[in-house]
């Protein structure tokens, strides 16, 4: 949960390593309100990112593109009016998590380039591995870069392929990157989507009457209306034109996936279809195994709401314990709350959650969250709760330690900033002031991901809790941090 | 739930009924960070009202009062620097329910006046039900009226009295007014706490340290750290100077109390302790007491979040069937959502609730919520739940039949937007196309918030389910509606 | 011109001194956009004040008041979409001097009340001199303040009067104030336009079509095509209804006139005829004067844009000298300007004001401005031209010394700001770093004012230049800037 | 003086002929306030550009870039805070002109970029006329181009160039680009100033203390205080580095010049000393030509303010008619003043100027602007003039007929919009409803510009007035305003 208040260094240009960061991206082809469905489409994947905003349409009746992006989030970026500008029957958009300090708009996505092989709009989600190598290559023959965006890699591989056509010349270039990529692209004749031979991030296709949509969640399929008909597959590029859709496989899906576990943990929506499950009945589900593997006696299970919330309830249910809403969230919160008081520092975290007294006071409480990135914000809900009365509080995980640096497409603090990668389970306990705080162990997890039944070559990444690096990361990992600053 | 959707007649001077609205307020006395205790504090107390804010202060040091209010949310009234300004060891403030079209800003409260008696800043949640013969009386002897507040005829009620000292003149005052009123009054010299004689509305009162601190809510005392004391009670003026705390009764407490039953329901926050009980645990009883009431074959209990969360789980406790978060919240939502597009129209009620589809197909639903006002956003969630695959939606309301409009300080919309006013329980049960509908009977309403023991002389005013007016209405009743126009 | 630069203090409820800023009015009686009409009236009134805006407007058919009123300019204020809120065929208008750290919403005009004579709309131009001593009884009596603008006063001598006709009412209550008082009462019947019996203030009315238009300067009935037919004479109710116009005398007009001849020199617009005669003209007329008064050597004539600009002319014209545009004005200067670093404070005035090189270089200058008040603007201006290679630098005053505050309706800052009350003429060149400066005698300014030929009974305040105060400032006085703290 | 209503078509990516505006540059090298620097020098050049600005800085102690930019005026863009992140003691600033309808935030200078000749910064004021046939090669190599600026088109080169120095891969691109532009870039050890050999757009360098600095204009070094030094020469190139500064020419400058003649008439501030000459003084020589070539018996002079300023001042001293400034500009107009109300378009351009009637009624004028680009605003000032009682009105024109559009950095209308493109003088003359029309002759303004002694070698383009481009267009003439939409 905490994860969102990671404070990233300043992205710089000619910094290859702050490529990628978790995003959602929407497409339409054929559709008479276009940049409507992506506006909402993108709404619906607001959760994902929250930084910047983009759309691009194309008009084939007078042969232009047409974009609008800018910081913010997506009701922020496009105004009324803007819907109207962005005509055609066909666009693309893109929301990409917000980080602090980053306030550069050349990174905003999606990416639309004029090159050789025609007019090219990008939106990506995901984070090449070999970025920093391919980046090196094209950079000494002469190519220039004007973001620091892993995307630019790939539109430079397409636009100098010797390949005269342009789904040669993408397919080439898919061959050549390696990492997560779910990619979606806009030509003046089609719409591509494509996603990594892993299957590390989601890519849904889905039907809205006779178009084609595509998406990072089910959610974003359902705002609009549209019908889930299948995920787009590993290795795979799925051409829309007027013809219809064609499939085209550009590499062998990898023997062995690397299907992200976070997105079940963390980034999807309980209400979306995941890698062919809902994220609401996994994360129950983390919840229950969570409880038969981490039980203890206590009076009542709370969820730190809303990212506890379905563990919470399985564990609750499993457990065979009362679930209460035992910390109210405060709707009202914004940016702009003033903090330079002596007393906004005192009121802290209660601003957000405030704890209903009645149902905590003398109980011994069973806390579950989805994950614990740097604690700072745990402690202070710990320590609120015992102030409320609580008489014991059992913070409860519903997944393993998080301790290790994501390279597909999630920006993570560095490990020092990662609690699970500096203290011991006591440590933490001992700096959280609990009386008790277990995970979820890293079989459990897979167990509940598979429905107990792993099948034969599916596999999901959880490098995050166990450092197995399945996808090369090249460069990435000798450099660590090191790699975000200049040179 | 929906009652936040009122639209509400545009206010006018001289316009009496449109006198009091839903309000919170907050005071405190003697502390070194008085205006930014007031600021937590009309936080805490925002969803009571987002129309407008306002703090008035006074630094006895240089015998100043300054105030600072205006439209819009605390966060967005309030910006950083303000609080330098609002020096002083004591102050009040205000927040105001949000009505559509009003946009008058002479009737911002707190309201400051200079008279005979000094100069009074004061803050009012509640409705007087003779504030019109009042009004009537001043103005024949030359008052003049700049607001619709019938806050104004309190303070003229004070200068204009023969009464020398000022706490005579506003024991006179307040024996004069009828109706709902708890009230907060600052002056050069003192903090004055009243509640009306019915007890209508809440007010609390919490320490501080050595400060005083007065709230609507003890959800205020808890986010700024104040200890809760006791309520002010019926009848009393509680006088706080830098002598102390001092109590004077206005008027006997009244044989019966009015305590305002929805407040329970609808308008206080779960974790506050509301006329002695945990509001969470209220609604948690009314959901059981529901259940128990109205019991259906079903496979899952779902609330409408947030309104009907702890009903649901209470519902779901008592039926012994499953409670399930089968609808997310979009977090993202703002004002300025695009809405002139074909789509958004489709896309209605699910930009802000999604269904969990898992959950709900091939499911008989019992759905709950705190009460049914106008009905149309449930109609959409229904179908919307329809949609999703649920075979059948049994809609269960935690409230009686929300029928009568409230002339204590509540703004409802007219009989005729009333849908339990329109229509009967067939009628309604088809015009949102649900299965079965259920309310909440008015006995399990009381049994439920006296618990199950009603003391003597202890009453709730429920007058918006039956008719039921205890507190002398006056003139409203008759003119109804009309009283809101003009002459 | 340095006035707009004063520092008020803050205002505060029960301090009656601060009554009174330079304001500019609008009324309309009458006609099928009257609100469109008070919107751009008060749009050409802008430069009379900027710290707020508000338009009441009354529409027969429904019976109703609406109003509109808040901080900021003119076109802040009124966003699209409010003048159709605004209904009705009568409105009238306010606009109000910008005054720092004031930041008090209960002041902004027009100010409308419910009383016993009905509902009563006012906007006000002036000051009274004796508020002090009326709000002292109307409080004595009962009466409560709310705002600390003296147009209270007025209301509530209004709503309390025993006369029953509320022009009767009106009538006793003027010939009750002292001062000066320019001011358009809207009712449900009509509008009003009163001016005080010395004069002070303009007030003028117009016809479009068959409406009745008022305003402060004859510039908003230009710009809203309005012909001018006279001045709302001194001691004259104008009172227009359905039946036409009906002029009624409150008092006899003054022996002896007070307009107030600072409207030549610095508030009204040049475009404006005032008094009867045009404001630019006069200003030329002045600067003509001024050379022929204080004539010296010098190669060129400059004006500090714009409010030098006519005069300017004028002495060039009759010094033979050439004019030249010598200072640029930038056109983009607003108030979002980063001030904090040290270029900022190096870079000053040329951020607003870039000399000509070409035209200073070597050259003697004479500096034509309209008037001087605290000079520290001057001061730098003066240097900067010197920067720029002016050889020598003859600053001229197209106005005699300002050295008394004004009581009648001017916001003036206090004598130890005013240069010329402080400092000796020699003292002024040397602080200024001038090679000479010389003002305007009084006995030119008149001379010019009057076109040579004062009339029997007609006279100019101009007790700012000789202290000469003859309209009774009662209690003001001796209060001095005492008054404008409490108590 | 009309050219800033001038609609362009909506630029599209792949879109070569949108290429260029007019546009401000601004740098500076090693200053410890570099930004602040580039914050005030954007300022004064802000009448260059309104549509973006962005300031790019260089901080050696840690060997990285910062940039900030974005839509909007300067003092938009730029936040109290933003300088303080834009670190380094060097810096480039552009700023570009206000084009309605392009919202596109690619296309904002100065545009960095990362290649293998290292990071590399840019601002560019220019047009390039062989961008698009550059642009064809790049792209057939395998260049991508992110936005529609020639300015990728010289970064392509530099990046692909077979030079491994920086300076000589930037002397080969200088050599293969054509056309008009003024360049600044700036590197991780220098700043580098480039001029064409024709000179058309101007470029001048100063000192502030030890630092060098960079404008386009030198009212921008008389804002921060910095000495002017000398014109970047035509050809040159101009490289800062910490061993100071080196002078390089890429190409001989051009036998003729072609500096833009229409910067003396409409671009530069009158306070800049442009090619030479002070820009006011120019002005007002046009002016004089003027009277000297198109005399008409009249009574005064007046200009449109403030384009007409000094060309009027100088037609009234060689016409010895008396200047006049008869047309008052509204100083608080804005962009958010209602337009939908009949009242507004009958108000039309009275909203900005208003005249002074007694300097009109009865009179015959003299009416002097810079340039008629569409007529439609002259056409409302006559109007309005008439209105106020002019009794004839001569309108003369300080510059030739503008009938072409120019390829060199300015946009312009396309000649259907161009009045004297469309019309004959006397069509003109009738459709603007003046007594009289006449315009400067070119020889007139040549004979003016060159102060009467044309130096050999030296020539001004004049294309826009006379069709004559001197330096080579290429395939922008014939494909004409064709060329801005794709294909």
């Amino acid at each position: 949960m905490m994860m969102r208040e990671t404070n990233l260094p300043t992205s710089q240009l000619a910094n290859m390593a702050s490529f990628g960061e978790e995003c959602g991206i929407f497409g339409v082809y054929d559709h008479s309100e276009a940049s409507a469905l992506a506006y909402h489409g993108l709404f619906a994947l607001q959760h994902r990112g929250q930084e910047s905003a983009g759309i691009i349409s194309y008009d084939s009746s007078v042969d232009r593109f047409y974009q609008r992006k800018d910081r913010g989030l997506v009701n922020r970026v496009f105004k009324p009016g803007d819907l109207g500008v962005l005509k055609g029957r066909s666009a693309i958009g893109h929301i990409r998590y917000s980080t602090t300090g980053e306030d550069n708009i050349v990174n905003i996505q999606p990416v639309m380039v004029d090159c050789v092989k025609g007019t090219i709009g990008v939106a990506h989600n995901g984070n090449l591995t070999n970025a920093a190598e391919l980046h090196a290559e094209l950079r000494s023959k002469g190519a220039i870069f004007q973001t620091t965006l892993d995307t630019e890699v790939i539109l430079h591989l397409i636009a100098s392929s010797k390949h005269k056509d342009l789904y040669d010349a993408l397919e080439e270039t898919l061959q050549r990157i390696d990492g997560a990529f779910s990619l979606l692209f806009i030509t003046d004749h089609s719409l591509v989507a494509v996603r990594d031979r892993h299957g590390v991030r989601p890519l849904v296709m889905g039907r809205l009457d006779d178009s084609v949509v595509f998406a990072s969640e089910t959610c974003a399929l359902d705002l609009v209306g549209a019908k889930f008909e299948r995920e787009v597959r590993p290795g795979e590029m799925v051409i829309v034109t007027m013809k219809g859709v064609a499939s085209r496989r550009f590499r062998e899906a990898a023997a062995e996936l690397s299907r992200c576990i976070f997105e079940y943990i963390y980034f999807s929506r309980p209400d979306s279809i995941l890698f062919g499950r809902s994220v609401y009945e996994v994360q129950k589900g983390l919840g229950r195994e969570l409880a038969r593997e981490r039980p203890v006696p206590a009076d009542v299970v709370i969820a730190i709401p809303d990212s506890g919330n379905a563990a919470a309830l399985g564990y609750s249910r499993e457990s065979g314990l009362d679930f209460e809403m035992g910390l109210v969230r405060n709707h009202y919160i914004g940016r702009t709350f003033i903090q330079n008081t002596q007393l906004a520092r005192e009121v802290g975290v209660k601003i957000k959650l405030n704890p209903v007294r009645s149902l905590i006071e003398g109980k011994r409480l069973i806390v579950v969250d989805d994950s614990l990135v740097r604690g700072t914000t745990s402690k202070k809900i710990v320590k609120m709760l015992k102030a409320a009365g609580a008489k014991e509080v059992h913070l409860r995980i519903s997944s393993p330690p998080y301790r290790f640096p994501c390279f597909y497409g999630v920006d993570t603090p560095s490990p020092e900033h990662l609690i699970a990668s500096r203290m011991s389970l006591k440590e933490i306990e001992q700096y959280l002031e609990v009386d008790s705080l277990a995970y979820l162990s890293c079989e459990g997890l897979v167990r509940v991901v598979t429905g107990g039944e792993p099948k034969e070559g599916v596999h999901f990444c959880k490098a995050c809790f166990d450092g197995d690096y399945r996808i090369p990361v090249h460069s990435l990992r000798e450099k660590g941090k090191g790699a975000l600053e200049k040179k």
